[in-house]
């Protein structure tokens, strides 16, 4: 309701089902750095109340009469785009998420000049158009977190050509968080060698044991770092404090890419020779657009690819946001929104 | 012979020619910003005595028994690589710019163990691999910087597919000076509109006059700014002084692509939001290799692309290092080594 940083209950009323609108039960909602600075104020943009949320789970129960592709029954997602122009080159191109007047799930301005309310919820009507199908092989829990973290790190992976499967072909992912854990997952199933680049060591036996990374370096050890020297094709930086861009594009070979997909609030440092003397890239990447979310739900159901998530229950929001807050999750919570548990 | 900052004569010997090796009566020699940073040992890793200069043009005196392609008489042009591996995937690819183990042609280390000397002389010796052809039409004077300026320019336009003349394409050249003026040609050369960018007011007439930008922009004018703002596809940036990509990166269109060719001391800041939200790229490049610096030369030559000089004869050379400290130059110092006037 304010800037307090606490979630309260909320009660409010969503559009009725446009002709081309599909109404979603709501299971689960990830929760995503995004949220918690929504939930602050910490970009001075929000707009209360606010109901935070844009990694949605869940199972529609009504369609409108435009409606052909989904069902009552379907398991679906929606992810972080309300609306966009739907006319415009990018729309056009699927590339919603960069739309001019693209509106956001949450605290964007809807069509209809109403505020959009996110997935903290037990309902949404979404557009036909933002909504993608959730494989029958993925639980609905741990798929959530694709529908931002899964989008945000395999549409930068796709576009520079990560995910061809060329032999050989090495990936660094700096930081092993939410968008960084699901990165080493897709870079894996993929055919990539990954190294995961992190400050804690305490990461290592997670990056080697559980995600299967093929190799790990302690980027505050100047020694690892030079012993990894031009090595890498490509890197995934998930980092959103405040760094150097150097050391890492020195890690990279000639004509590497570094690929940026953190929102760090202040400039990254980057210094010009290790970028012009190895002829590298450093790109940004915002989420994806829909044609491509949906994609890479699909590609999750074949490689059975989902998040690592801890679930919690609605009465334990405001907990998990403060831990969320110093990064105390591996790697996602997901609000078990209709209260049933893993089960769904 | 010391970080003085004053050029005297000095007497050596080069080798004698080898049997790949072509030796070359120097006509004239190109006044790059380089050769300031290391006469001045900016970077701490000059080996006095140092004989500069990377912008060669010339006339061969000499051929070794194994060299076809040259002949007495050739005119030809020496850049700044004097010698590379020969052997590795950069060598193999001509990227020798980006072989391990590149020898400059100034203050490096020769395969023979001698340290090279650069074009303030009246002769070299270079080996066949390093060396280009001047087609007939360009003058040698104005064709020398080509040899750095030009080809620092040519291949990141190449490489990023600026100069594939697609109809409608917008690049933005930011800073007028010796890169920035050959980028103007180029992009005209080759069917771009072209936006100057620059902090100085009195560089729009140039621009428009005599290089035929389509447009300037004062970056110093937050108005101009943005009412460029998402326009271009590309942006040059040779500037060298310390700035912050972020005004220059909010004028590119989504998946719009800068390329730093200038070498800032100190880091550029990368502020991620128009990074992110512009899925835009920044790319480091320097200088390029053997083959397109002879097909951006044999270009030059079908467009008759030159650099616009001040011609410095051999006792005036501290008189302009000066000048070129403080950018009081338009574009580019080249020094008439055979004191020939701009005859040859």
């Amino acid at each position: 309701m304010d800037a307090s940083g606490k979630v309260v209950p909320f009660s409010f009323k969503r559009r009725e089902t446009g002709v081309d609108d599909v109404t979603i039960k709501v299971r689960y909602c990830g929760m995503c750095h995004t949220d918690l600075h929504f939930i602050n104020n910490d970009w001075g943009i929000t707009m209360y109340p606010l109901v935070p949320g844009h990694e949605i789970t869940g199972v529609v129960t009504k369609v409108g009469t435009n409606v052909s592709g989904f069902r009552p029954g379907d398991r679906v997602g929606v992810g972080c785009i309300a609306a966009s122009c739907l006319d415009c080159d990018h729309c056009r191109r699927s590339e919603e998420n960069y739309c001019d007047k693209v509106t956001l799930t949450y605290n964007g301005i809807f069509w209809d000049g109403t505020v959009t309310y996110g997935g903290y919820s037990d309902m949404i009507v979404a557009h036909k158009r933002f909504l993608v199908k959730i494989p029958d092989s993925l639980p609905l829990d741990a798929a959530a977190p694709l529908l931002c973290a899964g989008i945000t790190v395999y549409s930068p992976m796709k576009q520079h050509g990560m995910l061809l499967g060329e032999a050989g072909r090495r990936l660094g992912v700096v930081g092993l968080g939410g968008l960084g854990h699901v990165a080493v997952k897709f870079g894996k199933a993929f055919g990539l060698r990954v190294t995961v680049i992190s400050t804690s060591p305490a990461k290592e036996r997670e990056a080697r044991e559980n995600l299967k990374a093929d190799d790990f370096v302690l980027s505050t050890d100047n020694k690892q770092m030079q012993a990894m020297a031009r090595s890498l094709d490509y890197v995934i930086d998930t980092v959103s404090a405040q760094h150097s861009l150097g050391p890492i594009l020195e890690l990279l070979k000639v004509n590497g890419k570094l690929v940026l997909v953190a929102a760090p609030d202040k400039p990254v440092e980057l210094p010009s020779f290790p970028l012009i003397f190895g002829k590298r890239t450093v790109s940004g990447s915002m989420t994806g657009g829909m044609k491509e979310t949906q994609e890479m739900m699909d590609l999750c159901g074949e490689h059975n690819i989902t998040c690592d998530i801890e679930l919690v229950s609605t009465d334990r929001i405001n907990e998990a946001l403060t831990r969320l807050a110093r990064n105390d999750v591996r790697y996602r919570f997901v609000v078990d929104i209709a209260g049933n548990g893993s089960k769904l």
